[in-house]
């Protein structure tokens, strides 16, 4: 089996770490847009056309199965891959709703989804939430946090006080917060700390492994040949891809 | 005469703003590469091929003149643009280097130059100052500035918290501070602030006025017709370009 994992940039390279450590395919074709990034502030009608072009390059590859690793091309862009593909397209989305569900079961938990604009823009995760039934939904666009994690700026006063900028409208603690993007997890222990350590964090992208294996069960590949595509700066990646999955 | 205006964005529009006021060209033509946007974080190779691929539109375009209004592809790509058209191509590096000159002649002035990593790592500015004489340059690269504007975050606690963070190691108080960024115009405010209000601020964009001037004395028309064109969201431009320019 033939996997192709699809990110705005290398945020997706947290994404593929997991599926590659659990060893189910024959090759992984990683391809970041570097070009283009970041997804998050631009608008519908564009983050499908890049999404589009990147499935062209991934039929290109005779992959088996495709996953959008990036929440905001997940959001905007999944129902049109879908109908586009002759394989299946899966995205972080829905693998964060299902964790969500295992972890938080009771439908009057406090969530509060925090994301890029595109994607709390697109009502995708407080749709998809609340046809299940959860009751108090609250989200919150917090495009900062991803310059901040691109500049490797995890905690002290700079992220202390975007924190406080985005989250003191709340009038709650969480029960849940949902990292809607694969950048966010690098900032769990300052959002974690700042909800008193009360609030349980979700991260979309490390539960499309439980994804895959749930609707994929028999999966299993003794060796992964990986490679890596960009649409620029492709160096950049490597090296980013050698450092988080430890290769030589 | 025809003139193109060349931006990773819409944050060349204040460039442009100036120059259309001018009565100076029969025909502007602003071009914004919106689906690659941002350029200060990717590598110099990207960025000098989004360029020459900009260049190719505006040799469609049967312009007399190009102004690259985004420091950061001035920075690494304006000689190579220089090289490959036929047309002057002039950046707002040249013209903030001009503009300093003007207003601080002595050399003795301390400048700080403050911009996105890209054009910070390209050492133009550092390396044209000190070709002058200049004795006393410091430069820092304060990428999160960007994010900051785009979110119309202008002062406030998360502002001081940036500033801090890249000033604190800054010893002195500088004379003047290039705003080496289309971005950081609109933070000059706080910029100053922090100085307490003893630094002079060199818009780089602004200059570019001068340049023109300067080098095309001739220049006038009574009428200029503005065309908009972008690689993606054109229409997010003219919406940013009717609010900057008070047009119907």
């Amino acid at each position: 089996m033939r996997l192709g994992v699809f990110d705005s940039g290398s945020g997706g390279l947290s994404v593929l770490k997991s599926i590659y450590e659990a060893k189910l395919f024959s090759d992984i074709i990683y391809y970041g847009d570097m070009a283009r990034l970041p997804y998050g502030s631009k608008d519908k009608e564009s983050i499908i056309q890049f999404c589009i072009e990147a499935l062209e390059f991934f039929k290109s590859q005779k992959i088996d199965l495709l996953i959008i690793a990036c929440n905001t091309a997940s959001a905007h862009a999944l129902s049109t891959l879908q109908k586009l593909a002759s394989f299946p397209v899966i995205g972080v989305i829905e693998s964060g709703i299902l964790a969500t569900q295992k972890k938080l079961p009771d439908l009057n938990s406090k969530l509060l989804v925090i994301a890029t604009k595109a994607t709390i823009a697109s009502n995708e995760y407080q749709n998809r939430l609340q046809a299940l039934g959860y009751r108090h939904i609250s989200a919150i666009a917090t495009p900062l946090f991803v310059p901040l994690v691109e500049e490797n700026i995890f905690d002290g006063e700079i992220v202390q006080s975007c924190m406080h900028h985005y989250f003191k409208p709340l009038d709650f603690n969480p029960d849940g917060i949902i990292l809607g993007c694969t950048h966010f997890p690098l900032l769990s222990q300052a959002i974690s700390s700042y909800f008193n350590n009360q609030s349980l964090l979700i991260h979309s992208g490390e539960a499309i492994l439980d994804y895959i294996k749930l609707h994929f069960p028999t999966l299993k590949s003794n060796h992964t040949e990986l490679s890596f595509y960009a649409s620029s700066d492709l160096q950049s990646l490597k090296n980013t891809a050698r450092f988080w999955l430890n290769l030589p």
